[in-house]
């Protein structure tokens, strides 16, 4: 099971908005006949992946056990049931780590396997494939992304000077890690303050993806300038979630320049971030969602408990007084009216701490 | 050596301000015969603890190797010089970390056991003594204490909330944490603002420790309260550093309290903290001084860059807007004006972070 967890990583970049499933097919004695991963969206699952392979290599999989990270899809989406094609192979064992966790779903590829005789186990290493697709089971189980903040901030908490000078307080190593975790979402969501003040690309560079994230501007009043450096970026999608006139000029400018339009007007007259994170989910099928942000919106998705993860930068320096924070909300007048989190992992990249901090 | 290294860790609490060092006597097979550390200013050291053991078991040290952390002294202070012994007893071999740092005395230790035909090797542990000792080796090398700056903030930096709550944003293991180090320096420096604030003690509690660390209090103007629950600790100095009259009406009650004034006027009417620090050495052999202060001394000692290390809680919890931060200095206007630290260790205390970051 850790190779086919080993070989589930392998589809972090590519298999979106599907999981990143890992199948192994070996004999009972531990020979591997044949392996794979989950393809791109609308291409093999990670089971059928196993089979083709095996079938490359000449080996005959009848009698084979098939350690797979997730339990076998069991309906026609764009490729067929991979239980079926388990049990039409022969295999005789399947040793899953976890269920599907689409409750509507759950069970089915167990059930028809074992109609199919045979035999199935499940449990080991659901831990590691919960994680590995942390958003995934978010968006099934909670109709919502795996919201996860980044931020790059001095130890005493600055992001920027009071003069705004930001550039730059963490180090390059940290800001290659951070081009990581953008090609691992589905989505990068930014704000219109950030986009007036830094023009930022905010796409994935340095790293090696088939794919690059959507980008959702959260822009309510549609003042995305025509001439930003974002629209330069090809291969992607650009969404701007606003709380505005859909037939503006602005909107037609706009959408002239290759955006989509979103409008999710709050009672407030910004846009409804909580309805916009269920938009994520349902319309654009967005497992993790990698938030970069300025103090603004960082704050309201904070006061409103939409963050369920802070990815935080750490540099070795102290900025004083009158620096910016990381996010503007409160103020607060007790200290249990902050954000609880507990910490997932702690680890230095570069000359930097990256600190990865849970609010669930 | 490692067994000797142990040994000097045990007395971390208890030889201030003279080094931890420990001492272990053993035959050429590796036999342990006798084992020891520095006992309390005073008392004995570690080598004539070892040999006094190796008696008290019965065994003989001739021809024995003595493990040592740091050259033994070859001065007549209040305790004989510890070469004199080692040699005296016999033993035919010093395997030592290091040199004393003090320059002066540097090198006579080992020169006077040659002299006397004992072999000398030098460099086994040199790095591990160095870190047990950095305040002393401080004191003797830069005629200045070890600064270690203690603050607890939330992950985006607030050490109280507007309103001034503040207690308590870290658990209570990183609370009883802060009293270990505490016990371990040999002052305890806060400021007016602190003990006008929050009335604290500023002792060393639920440790198990031989002695309390002095009370340094930062009081310009001699407004330390005769009333404060300060003045209830027993067995410590307390000393007062100002820049007032040192035969005011406040001068003589707070002497009368039990305080030990100094006054350190600098330029501007404030207490001259770089002088504070030269003299805590010089005056009060201050090996490890452990800062514990609110926003605006923690700002001056860091703006004057006064600080070697910084002990830093993090409590995993965002706090918001508003908030106050740990010390109070700046603004800045270029992020390389920040104090440029680099990480020593970062770990977990119960449900926080302790982070040590040192700049130099």
């Amino acid at each position: 099971m850790d190779r086919a967890l080993a070989l589930a990583a392998r589809a972090l970049t590519l298999s979106n908005p599907n999981p990143r499933v890992g199948c192994v097919i070996a004999t009972a004695g531990g020979e591997v006949l044949g392996e794979g991963f989950t393809q791109q969206a609308g291409g093999a699952h990670a089971e059928v992946m196993a089979l083709r392979d095996a079938a490359t290599r000449g080996h005959d999989v009848r009698g084979a056990t098939a350690y797979v990270t997730l339990e076998p899809c069991a309906h026609q989406g764009r490729t067929g049931p991979c239980c079926d094609a388990l049990a039409a192979a022969g295999v005789a064992h399947v040793i899953a780590s976890i269920a599907d966790p689409n409750p509507l779903v759950a069970g089915q590829g167990f059930a028809r396997l074992r109609a199919a005789g045979v035999r199935v186990d499940v449990g080991a290493g659901a831990d590691a494939t919960r994680e590995l697709n942390i958003g995934f089971f978010s968006r099934m189980q909670r109709g919502l992304p795996w919201m996860r903040l980044k931020a790059a901030t001095s130890l005493d908490g600055a992001t920027a000077l009071a003069n705004g000078t930001s550039q730059w307080i963490t180090g390059e190593a940290a800001r290659a890690d951070t081009h990581a975790w953008r090609a691992r979402a589905c989505a990068v969501v930014t704000g219109i303050g950030t986009v007036l003040a830094d023009d930022p690309l905010l796409n994935v560079r340095g790293v090696d993806t088939p794919r690059q994230p959507h980008l959702v501007i959260v822009d309510s009043q549609l003042r995305t300038p025509p001439t930003a450096r974002l629209w330069g970026v090809p291969g992607r999608q650009i969404w701007i979630a606003h709380a505005s006139q859909a037939d503006s000029p602005a909107a037609q400018a706009l959408q002239a320049r290759g955006a989509q339009l979103v409008a999710l007007p709050g009672a407030d007259g910004q846009v409804d971030l909580a309805a916009l994170l269920r938009w994520l989910a349902q319309q654009l099928q967005v497992n993790e969602l990698h938030v970069e942000a300025g103090q603004r919106l960082n704050g309201a998705f904070i006061a409103h408990r939409l963050v369920d993860e802070l990815l935080l930068y750490l540099a070795p320096t102290l900025l004083g007084s009158g620096a910016m924070g990381l996010a503007s909300w409160g103020p607060l007048t007790r200290l249990d009216q902050g954000l609880a989190l507990h910490w997932h992992s702690v680890e230095r990249v570069g000359a930097d701490l990256r600190v990865l901090a849970r609010t669930r």
